[in-house]
């Protein structure tokens, strides 16, 4: 893995990032493949069209599912998608503690119930880069436990702790799992998670411990759980300049675009979100000027695209009255329509905030981006930006 | 219009249709989208890589729905969705006789409720032409009763009269419609509908009855509701050399790849059916060996695609098992890959029918392609092809 930072501007930076499954240009979007598959009926030969970079998978749900095993057997979730650039799996951990109901930490990891079936399984760092390693992902996230918002100082501290031990667990295991003779990836990649809730000393002492681990990469998590925006910024302000700035940085599970812009300003690389495609399947849909409902009666005749001059499979060829009479209809192809044309909004917008930071205009630009959003808001155009 | 026989092979005919929209090479197999969307998250841009001629869609659908009066402020069907081939209109009749629970038939036409809302709708001969004409297809068809089977003589010479004063109807409506200034497609073509239940001397009296009337086309409807594949066969055997060779015939919503390859030898050139895309959102799927069941564990880790050497979106880039997972996963993009792959092997097969009668060798290659598809069924290969 090589990362190099070939342009900064203020906090922000433009890098540039080699791994076994190809370059990824830095700032980007992530799109999110829960089981293998972009929900909305897009699949990888889409996502090439509208300029993905990288996929993200779930864990959990690949091994609840069709089992990691299985995948593994298969060749890794690169010939299973038919998916030739990088993907990034998470630790499993998220949903372990989201998704199921009853759950028991200890300190080997977490028992808890398949929301499927209600099976009993057991997930801790070994298991989680033992399945990361069969779906032979390009980057894997470290097990961690992210802790419910709002939690007491105490409860953060003691699971703060733990998180940091499992992160060794995590690397040890990686390591070992890496070389191994018949291991799908021996170039998988490892990334460290920031953990801390709301406390800002706790953020930044743990930012300064796993920064010595000398991993592959950064994210900051337990964040888009519930916080504020300005909470979450103050986050990032405080904790980001803990962590190695020649190393990736990945803020987890954000967000709307102005989450992105500021994002970005404090010095993040990677970011993921389901809002496109979820905010897509259900009609909303993304603009320079601010987001559109397509069930709004407004374009029952509207035979402009969902976003004038896109150049997005669905704006091509469709109008907002088609789309909006596939959407009411209930028919999937409305569906497909509008998270096609989010995915690519979400993605040019990454291509311009690397151009942007290039020229060293990254602020002028995030304002210009803001405001335009926000005045259509304020028109009374468009509903608010989420 | 201008339709030509440009080759015959015993009974089946290798036609060449010039219409408003194109040209349409016969036989063909138009695909359905109901409510100007093929179910499964296709597009029309889907419907042009994957060969489809013409597409259809349903009068009763699109009326109920988002009202083809709206359709026709925004310029039509063809512009609505995008479409600039050939489009087939249904008159409703169908989707009246079979969806609506309460209904009176009378002279004037037929009073139902709405499946969606329940809401009382009246729809006569009058009633739909003029919705087909505010859709502005291609081809319109007569308005008719599709009557239930089985029926008594009585009744179907009741119904089969009243059917023929309606088709004079539709075609004095459908002439004064055409000439109007602001009619969407001034070139609007008329198919008749012959009826007549399982009785062969009713359908073929109705059939030269019809024949008369100088219509752009003649469909044979009030077939594949319920009654045997022999059955079909012997009123095709003795209903189409009653209507004219020098016009194109449609056997409506028919039907399985060999129910297609009988009707073409009968001289069938149009066929409709759900099949494709329905069977393709269960996960049932075609190929020249027969119908596979993807939901069946054998593809678990089965790596080929769909069916080898195939050139459509799903074959060139997914495997059996990637599929599988999708569709166990409830992902639509299975749907959509299954449905794609289906409408491909229909298109295909329709033009290799048309080589094989130009080349005057269509019985053999009947033969050949049920016969493969057979022993790969009795083989236990696969599952029967229905």
């Amino acid at each position: 893995m090589k990362y190099e930072v070939i342009a900064t501007d203020g906090k922000a930076k433009r890098a540039h990032m080699e791994t076994a499954h190809g370059v990824i240009e830095t700032p980007v979007f992530m799109n999110v493949g829960t089981v293998a598959a972009i929900k909305g009926a897009v699949s990888t030969d889409d996502l090439k069209e509208i300029g993905t970079q990288v996929e993200l998978s779930n864990t959990y749900h690949l091994h609840v599912r069709t089992g990691d095993k299985l995948i593994r057997e298969f060749g890794g979730l690169h010939k299973f998608m038919n998916w030739d650039r990088p993907i990034l799996t998470d630790s499993g951990g998220f949903q372990v503690f989201s998704l199921s109901g009853l759950r028991k930490i200890k300190e080997e990891g977490v028992t808890f119930h398949s929301h499927i079936d209600g099976h009993k399984i057991f997930m801790g760092p070994e298991e989680s880069m033992q399945i990361q390693s069969n779906l032979g992902s390009t980057i894997a996230m470290a097990f961690d436990e992210c802790a419910p918002n709002p939690s007491t100082r105490e409860y953060i501290e003691n699971s703060v702790d733990r998180t940091t031990r499992w992160l060794e667990r995590c690397k040890t295991e990686m390591k070992k799992l890496n070389s191994l003779p018949d291991t799908v990836n021996k170039e998988q990649l490892l990334f460290g998670i920031n953990q801390g809730g709301t406390f800002d000393d706790i953020r930044m002492k743990h930012a300064d411990t796993i920064s010595k681990m000398d991993l592959d990469g950064y994210a900051v998590g337990g964040l888009a759980v519930g916080e504020s925006h300005e909470e979450m910024y103050r986050i990032l302000d405080c904790t980001v300049p803990h962590l190695p700035k020649d190393k990736p940085t990945y803020l987890m599970g954000v967000g709307t675009p102005a989450n992105i812009l500021e994002g970005v300003a404090r010095g993040i690389d990677f970011f993921d979100c389901v809002y496109p495609s979820r905010n897509g399947r259900h009609g909303h849909v993304y603009t320079d000027e601010g987001k559109r409902n397509l069930f709004n009666k407004r374009y029952e005749l509207d035979s402009k695209p969902i976003e004038v001059g896109c150049g997005c499979p669905a704006c091509r060829s469709y109008s907002r009255a088609y789309i909006r009479h596939l959407l009411k209809a209930g028919e999937m192809l409305g569906m497909r329509l509008c998270v096609l044309h989010n995915l690519y909004f979400y993605n040019k917008m990454m291509g311009e905030i690397r151009i942007a930071i290039e020229k060293g205009c990254y602020m002028e630009y995030k304002e210009n981006k803001l405001a335009l959003m926000q005045t259509a808001s304020n028109e009374g155009k468009q509903e608010v930006l989420t």
